[in-house]
């Protein structure tokens, strides 16, 4: 295994330390007492929804890098893989509380769930209303390794950014939810892997895939996808991963979409842009519109070489709050 | 080789139209009459100085990524790892010259220099005066394959970026290249290679590296660097690239700098966060403070794993130009 850490068992504390002090200006470190969040530097803002994400490390920039204006206020990062503990959700959701309750954005995970609906119960105890909404865009299975029902992968990105912008503008608790909810219901990703990623304790591949064999369906932990086929061409394999999301959501000529070409984390964005050509040519061969579009690595699985297709059934309504200001460390648009 | 690639002939033309398509909102791909260059999507402002840069792909974002308001006018990409011809750069030049001039910025390699320089005499011939900023920031190696002198590296998005602010901000031809080359005598970098890359249409790793590893002073095309270690810790890697920069700038306690910590294109962001806290604890330790800091793939060398680092000694001009809004696919912020 080679990897730019020191110690394999620090990577999450070590990373975090420097993502903090390269992004000062726009999100904060919590390690006090013990408790592990990012927070946006900037003040809570009296009676504006929170919103808070969170899950296993090794996604990154998922999901400390979109903690600030327009996006989450805060996420709270567990161990590679490995959901957050509640006491880190609960102190992040005391930390960011501002009156107006709070919104939690889980992958679906098993993990994930259970932590995130401890924390849930623990603040809503000490009277800070909490709705949770549970994002399972991977079509690609239906129950996994860690996941009963489908996963939660880089649709993520998306819900965050639309229930962000909705909580940014003043939307109440309800209201935030249920935007969130509507992106969800609208949201499908397939990915494929290349090859596998190294967890840096275990330092080994997760799984062994040959060297003329790639694997349509792949989850963002290695977890097994649907077939390996032989190694083929990028279109060939666009197509593998977005018939399938196309299918699933019923999509028509006439549509609008927002359309995310994800990379796993270690495939360069040159070829990220060659899938996402072959996406565009797909899209216009169907009458789709691709209304708004992101290339670059946004939910990463490590070291994994590899992509993800995801594809938004879009509304005016969700392309204004995509469109709406966006100031984080992995997704900075409009006026400050 | 696995790459999520068609024909590893079509590399760069597929990749640029999928870039093309998804940021058609900033850019614009030209490749009639058969010269290919990207030119920013808003019309030329008149009697603004031009900014053009280019050298072989490979290295994306860099520099296609880099046009658009506040940085370049036109980007020229070779094929892989190989320099534009002296053609497509003149036609970038005639497209986006506005009567003001134009500045090349040009990395330090025998090839790129030769064919700038023989479209600047073409240019120059129609009446378009031309300056040529050369960046050589690599301080790993003196003459190298390639090269005549120390390389140019992911210290060129610095220079754009300064460059590019003075252009946008009316700044005149000899201001906008006197900038240019204050930031190239102040800017300094050095890499690390864990891995080979592997140029499309060869399919085969550019050199060996064995498995326990690391090449000190890689150059961005896989070009020898200073020496071979075994693979170690990412402080002491973020040591050996550091301490030559610090050096060779001859940085004291008390100066302000930039930092970039750059992947090469096969390295998860994580990892770069480690890296970027040891510099940033070195800095600390030394008395000198980061200004402001970038993290991320901002110069690859296709799908090699490793990083550089890259420091700018900086005042308070270069800092208000650094601030100065940005809106290109690959760097964006600041009011529009």
């Amino acid at each position: 295994m080679k990897k730019l850490i020191n110690d394999p068992t620090q990577v999450v504390p070590e990373s975090l330390a420097g993502f903090v002090a390269a992004h000062s200006d726009l999100v904060r470190l919590n390690t006090e007492p013990d408790l592990v969040y990012v927070t946006r530097a900037d003040n809570v803002k009296p009676g504006k929804v929170a919103l808070i994400s969170g899950g296993g490390s090794g996604h990154e920039p998922l999901h400390t890098g979109y903690v600030g204006k327009g996006m989450l206020d805060a996420a709270v990062p567990g161990p590679v893989f490995t959901a957050p503990t509640p006491d880190h959700i609960l102190g992040a959701t005391q930390a960011v509380n501002a009156e107006a309750g709070v919104v939690y954005i889980v992958k679906n995970y098993t993990g994930d769930l259970l932590n995130f609906e401890t924390a849930a119960e623990l603040a809503q105890a000490s009277d800070i209303p909490v709705q949770t909404v549970v994002v399972n865009d991977d079509v690609a299975v239906e129950d996994s390794l860690y996941t009963a029902g489908r996963r939660g992968v880089a649709g993520t990105v998306i819900v965050e950014k639309i229930a962000g912008a909705a909580a940014e503008a003043g939307a109440g608790l309800a209201e935030v939810a249920a935007i969130a909810h509507e992106v969800v219901d609208n949201v499908r990703s397939m990915g494929v892997a290349l090859s596998s990623c190294t967890v840096p304790h275990v330092g080994i591949p997760t799984f062994e895939l040959p060297h003329d064999q790639v694997e349509i369906g792949i989850g963002i932990h290695g977890e097994p996808g649907r077939h390996r086929i032989p190694m083929t061409t990028a279109d060939e394999i666009a197509g593998y991963l977005l018939n399938p999301i196309i299918a699933d959501l019923g999509l028509v000529g006439g549509e609008g979409v927002v359309v995310l070409v994800n990379g796993m984390g270690g495939t360069p964005l040159s070829e990220l842009y060659i899938v996402y050509g072959r996406v565009r040519k797909r899209m216009e061969e169907l009458g789709i519109e691709v209304k708004r579009s992101l290339v670059g690595n946004y939910t990463t699985a490590l070291d994994m070489q590899g992509c993800s297709i995801t594809v938004l059934r879009t509304n005016q309504h969700m392309l204004d709050l995509w469109d709406a200001p966006v100031h984080t460390p992995a997704l900075n648009w409009g006026n400050t």
